[in-house]
């Protein structure tokens, strides 16, 4: 049979790259919880109708249909290529049956069908929490959704991340104050600023928003501000532009970047940037985007936003606000580049030695005993030399290999450092750092908190 | 917008009751882990002639496409149907970077296009544990398997479970001692006991595997036997067929049945079953199934056994020994039937009441004090009436409300006992049981040992 090749856009994990993964999921999962956010999964598929709604998302979607289908018949149902459109569905489906305001949060993968390059990918991972109200939704949840998810990425051992807010109330009432004719398409323009030079830009808001060229320029003026602190508002003010919608952006984004300096820290700052539009038309108040440092090639590792109207059956509406982080996105450069690994292969911390087969019981008591008080372990494979035993753990990573003595005693040697003592398998436990595999992160030792997720 | 029906096939859970599914999964994890099992994900999807091979399941796959490719492109992927498929692909994918035996664990959906019915989903969750060697593999493994998902089952809180065990050799040997001329057809058609009446059964063993009606006859007392001990053993010698191989396959059936003597117990048991065929060619040694009392309409909720070649990629084959238990298959029965609740809706243990919207921040400030300590905590939506915010407490199944009075001091509320007193949020820590939400199983009561799984 011919070598087995990966397929392109489909990346999976090694036992070791995936402790990478695994510690990340539940280090975020136990922040969105420790916040009061419940857990769901929806199902992988929805009906096509619901996901091709003629953006330029369509071409990207992935169809399901049975082997056994009529040829030519028509696919129904498509696979979900984030979490927001299932999770909007979930939420008029169950309307009834939730409590608003509903918090919740969604780790699963999505599907496109893009072209696979470093961050992209054909399946990838999502984490998600979003706040939906009925009818209403108080502005407070804004501020909240971004602090749970700097908390929640500041408890990662990722390179720096930058959250970048900013709020269209903000640019709508800017625009509108200033007298632009078209302030959507004023959105759609700002928005290139990363790809474009300002001065095309600028050529774009005369042509394609009506703007004057001054106007244009104070639409770049706008979108050149960034701090760190809520020095912003004197900024914009100072740009001479009046109108209510923008008071109220100001505020709101004051209130964001406020709310978050008890939880910025070096490992995740957040700032107002002005020129943060995020193009999709649904958002409508705050809007963020996530950046790493080394890695602004991946674009924005996360985003979010307010939405009023996340999902509606045409008598209610449901506003929400949520934040996406992309772990896959994430993870599998910082993986591939040796940045984050697991720091070992298997989760045993021991592996107990078989003197013979015919003492593979009393090896497999010592095991039990171990387990007993959650160390995990695995008992040899076989009985090979004792140096062949250590070796199959040094392979593995495991930390720790028991020996049962022919008179019943016991020795427990830390392969690392070659010690050996007597030990109790009844209360004998490892260092807490040797417990569970970790995730190190490169140029930082092992154990340290700036290393550990857990 | 018309009412959104679920889906056929691709049932999805309440956050309650995504509680159950969660905890079953964490508690799973846990027991693998600390038996060394390394968790791995593949991708969903494989290439269609991996998994199309001619059999009874090809009719079941989903094929999976681009809504934007060529009309009449031929679909190259389809969505894995097991976790057996795509683990022997990773397998022999990886073999150079994989340490053997190599111990995997894999807790994902799978797919297939069935007609769905209670216990039988077109997504649904699989918990998959093997232990797959390179060219050998020790036999002990095989009780090593058993013994690690009897105790994972037995860590749930479900009905009790029964391991109905037996072993192809067993089957084999005897069928060939016997002198039957076609033996795997003589498996096949044993494996329709469960349908069939025996005297069918008999007629289909002379008709379409060469049996004698005496050698039917005695193939129905062999598949008669089921007994939760090793007296099978003579059981089957007083049958008087001899034979090398059934002689290896009561040895190692002795050896499953005795060694997993440890860790059975009234919710989890071990029998031998000496019709449970398992239908399918690939194993070659113990093979067996579990049933869960009072669901045996569900047919098998798990199985599995020891197949010679999991992979092979022509120079080297990999022997492995695998147990498989179906998450969606037991559990969504369990819930639908309200055997199985999640405690309350929520993580949050702690709902932090709002007196006025000013007081916000200090009602913030109250939950990361909690938080510190790892009590998951909510702060009130709105500075509605303190009723009306208990209320919604009540409504999410949160156990307790922090109030925080006009003069600084603080007291919390246990919602179900009415009662108040006095609390530090630097200190104060509600009780283990209402830490996070529990598995509830009705008919028992909260808190015991039997009703949480963590």
């Amino acid at each position: 049979m011919a070598k087995i090749a990966p397929l392109s856009g489909f990346p999976e994990l090694l036992p070791e790259e995936r402790v990478v993964e695994r510690e990340v999921i539940a280090s975020l999962s136990r922040t969105f919880e420790l916040h009061g956010f419940a857990n769901i999964e929806t199902r992988v598929v929805e009906p096509l109708d619901r996901l091709a709604k003629g953006g330029e998302i369509d071409k990207e979607i992935f169809v399901l249909q049975r082997l056994a289908a009529e040829p030519g018949a028509k696919a129904e149902l498509g696979m979900h290529f984030d979490l927001t459109v299932p999770f909007a569905r979930y939420v008029l489906e169950n309307a009834g049956k939730l409590d608003f305001p509903f918090r919740r949060f969604q780790i699963q993968p999505a599907w496109r069908g893009e072209r696979p390059q470093e961050g992209r990918y054909r399946q990838f991972t999502q984490a998600d929490i979003d706040i939906v109200g009925r009818d209403t939704l108080g502005f407070h949840h804004d501020v909240e959704v971004v602090r749970v998810m700097v908390e929640a990425l500041g408890a990662l051992p990722l390179p720096p991340l930058s959250f970048q807010v900013n709020n269209r109330k903000l640019i709508q009432g800017f625009y509108r104050g200033l007298g632009i004719a078209d302030v959507t398409a004023a959105i759609r323009v700002i928005d290139k600023l990363d790809k474009l030079p300002a001065e095309a830009v600028a050529e774009q808001l005369v042509e394609q928003a009506g703007a004057t060229p001054e106007q244009a320029e104070q639409c770049l003026q706008l979108a050149s501000i960034r701090v760190g602190d809520t020095s912003f508002v004197d900024q914009v003010r100072a740009l001479g532009v009046e109108d209510d919608l923008l008071d109220e952006g100001l505020r709101e984004l004051a209130a964001v970047i406020d709310g978050c300096a008890g939880v910025v820290s070096e490992r995740v700052t957040v700032e107002a940037n002005l020129r943060i539009a995020r193009g999709l038309d649904y958002y409508t108040g705050t809007v963020l985007e996530v950046f790493m440092s080394g890695y602004e090639r991946l674009k924005s590792v996360g985003g979010g936003g307010r939405y009023d109207a996340l999902a509606s059956d045409g008598k209610t509406t449901y506003p929400g606000v949520g934040v996406s982080f992309g772990v896959s996105r994430t993870l599998i450069p910082l993986i591939a580049d040796g940045v984050l690994s697991g720091s070992r292969k298997v989760p045993s911390a021991v592996l107990v030695a078989v003197t013979d087969e015919d003492g593979r019981d009393s090896s497999t008591a010592v095991a039990t005993a171990l387990r007993a008080r959650d160390v995990a372990c695995e008992v040899s494979a076989d009985a090979a030399k004792f140096g062949k035993q250590i070796r199959a753990a040094e392979r593995r990573g495991i930390p720790f290999v028991w020996f049962t003595q022919a008179d019943g005693t016991h020795q427990v040697k830390d392969i690392r450092s070659g010690e050996q003592v007597e030990a109790d398998p009844s209360s004998w436990t490892p260092p807490e750092a040797d417990l569970r595999p970790q995730v190190l992160r490169a140029g930082q030792d092992t154990g340290s908190p700036e290393s550990r997720t857990r």
